[in-house]
């Protein structure tokens, strides 16, 4: 069974919309063991949207279509999939009704435009929508089927799960499942990792040829998040593709250490918040050059609350010397980071103190080049006051040093808390 | 003159990675008058990737393919565009030396596989590379073009802008350009939008439809980012684009007045901090559920220092209370988000302050729902403390909620500074 994507929209061609869509349905296809062999983006112009959804029924058995579903002119979806299907569009009552009824639920009387929305082509079935006033569609061309669901992409989301994966899995009737584990790395490169694993990736490879059941290794470079290290298993059922990963997921792990961080949606926060959690350690930032990421990084974690009492964004160097009693001169310093790390734990009353300042452009400062950056550690939980510094180099934007410092200050105080 | 994107990775396709890359090539592409009809994502798989060049060189003059360019073993672009041109593959010794040099130059051996990363087709072109090690390519079939670049979004950008680019436009030979400008609005529904700029719209669809020169509009609902309105002309010249698009603008921004809070790259950190600046204004802040969403995104504005004092992140109540004198009882209430402001600006030092406090989820406080925020303001430059509820609703998720309540407030700053 295979499944493209096709994500209709001009914005997304001239790039004033990052297609983020296409890459969440892929996610859920491969997990739904469908392959997704081409995901596709074309503009709001109906003769090529019809052309992309005849190539993708042609190479493929089913296509989602994404976006162009909304009130307004330019949403032309609808009438694209109906020409390739060689009907009319026909207004759907039910459809039609629901939609007045999310407006006067909210008080809002429906623009004239919005019943568009309740037109579906002749003979498809209706997605009722539930969280947006656009419907999704299912049909069927022969053996093939396409789908329509908004572009908005928590009501895509909602729908895809809803409707589209059960249909599609339906329609497939196939048994396989594909199983995956993502290892997350931070602190090798994507060649060192290359030439660590390559021999076990080759011995893979060679079972896949001898049609042997084995699971393949693949990296994927996620920039500010390191370096994932994906094992991905395809097998008749559920157990039999998790138990060829497992294997293989500690034969890699052995290979790799502390350089792993996390499995999966664990990611370097989540991790860092575990650890501080098991200790029943409690945690107060200090930022200078991040301007609150670490912070904000840190609670998007559930449960971030039990841990974490808060972050003091200090941009202003009089705001370091007062609130966090950072003493006269240069802040780009080891004393500088050691004083804000110990401010930090004092200030919000927590077990251990973090503390970052550096340099992350457009200009140099305290004499110190662009990228260069100051990590303080506080709390003898972690062995007292210290304080470590990278040069990330000006390379990348400002926004990329500021990521980079963080996950890097997260990963040092990781690996304090492993005693690494 | 028409470019397609081809972005090479089986990580694109399982969503592991989301694509960003061809979205900034089709801006680049847009801005130098380039039509980009289609952009695909395809999986490291030799025989699709050679599909997919020949589809996209049938249907338009160029391609640029992204990504599949590195050391590894699934890195197989150079391979595939070589099978499309029908040449052999051979080692280039000046990149080869270059790859060394980068190497050697960071104090680092060079792993044996990055030597692949110097194999270019038969007669194409080099595009040395500068960021990383991986070079661009070049390549001519007959009147059409096969650029290749990394994946990697920085090294991607560098090579496009100094060597693709430049490239296509002297092929194209073409003199029409594009030039758009986005006016950015907050507070106004997509079809609101319509209803009060569909006449506009549609008298300037009749103008094309004639052949005159008329610009066009288009609405791109930019999820946290508020919806985009944007004006686009393609004209023989700069100067004639320009004044097409200028004309309308004005006829916009009557139409939508202060809904529209910034400019093309202009987005409401860079908009509230202007307002600040150009009235000699510090703001300091102190934020809950944001943790910190709020100064990152305040610091990434260029000259923040200027007006930025710094924000406090107060997650646990306990710091409410004590750093920012915040009173017994509920949070998330009028009181606490007054008294977080008031504290922020008195021990930051800032003429202003802002705070938020609210419910981002999983469950709901203080007897609040999920999408609850209260945000509050102090300071007698814009009319002395205040707060304002705002319900974003438990739609969504909970970094939705944080980056919705994050722009709400700012644009509520906004607005105040502008005595609206």
């Amino acid at each position: 069974m295979r499944c493209e994507v096709l994500a209709v929209g001009t914005e997304l061609l001239l790039g004033q919309v990052v297609d983020t869509n296409s890459a969440w349905i892929g996610e859920q296809l491969a997990a739904a063991g469908i392959d997704s062999h081409h995901q596709t983006k074309v503009g709001d112009n109906q003769a090529r949207i019809v052309a992309c959804i005849r190539a993708a029924l042609a190479r493929s058995d089913a296509v989602v279509c994404c976006g162009g579903l909304g009130p307004t002119k330019d949403d032309i979806t609808r009438e694209a999939i109906a020409e390739v299907l060689g009907v009319p569009l026909e207004l759907d009552e039910e459809v039609a009704v629901r939609i007045e009824e999310m407006f006067s639920s909210r008080g809002r009387t429906m623009p004239v435009n919005n019943m568009r929305q309740a037109e579906v082509p002749k003979g498809a079935a209706v997605i009722p929508q539930v969280a947006g006033t656009a419907p999704g569609l299912i049909c069927r061309l022969g053996d093939r089927s396409i789908y329509a669901v908004p572009g908005v992409p928590h009501e895509m989301r909602e729908m895809v799960a809803r409707a589209v994966i059960p249909d599609l899995v339906a329609q497939s009737g196939q048994a396989a499942t594909i199983f995956s584990r993502t290892l997350r790395t931070w602190g090798l490169a994507e060649s060192a990792l290359d030439e660590l694993l390559g021999p076990h990736m080759a011995e893979l490879d060679r079972a896949h040829a001898d049609g042997q059941p084995a699971p393949t290794i693949a990296f994927l470079a996620s920039g500010i998040e390191g370096i994932k290290v994906r094992i991905t298993a395809k097998a008749p059922t559920q157990d039999e593709a998790e138990s060829l990963v497992a294997k293989v997921e500690a034969e890699v792990r052995a290979l790799l250490g502390p350089a792993i961080f996390g499995a999966d949606e664990v990611n370097m926060e989540a991790a860092v918040g575990a650890l501080l959690a098991s200790r029943g350690l409690s945690l107060g930032v200090a930022e200078s050059l991040t301007g609150g990421l670490v912070g904000s990084r840190l609670t998007v974690v559930p449960g971030a609350s039990e841990w974490f009492r808060g972050s003091l964004v200090v941009y202003a160097s009089a705001a370091k010397r007062s609130l966090l009693g950072v003493s006269e001169g240069p802040v780009v310093r080891e004393p500088a980071a050691i004083q804000m790390a110990v401010g930090a734990a004092r200030v919000l009353d927590a077990d251990v103190g973090l503390a970052l300042t550096g340099v992350a452009g457009p200009s140099e400062q305290d004499g110190e080049p662009i990228g260069t950056v100051w990590v303080g550690l506080a709390g003898d939980a972690i062995g007292g006051p210290s304080a470590h510094r990278f040069s990330i180099g000006s390379r990348g934007s400002r926004e990329q040093v500021r990521q980079i410092a963080t996950i890097s200050a997260l990963d040092l105080l990781r690996r304090r808390l492993l005693g690494d």
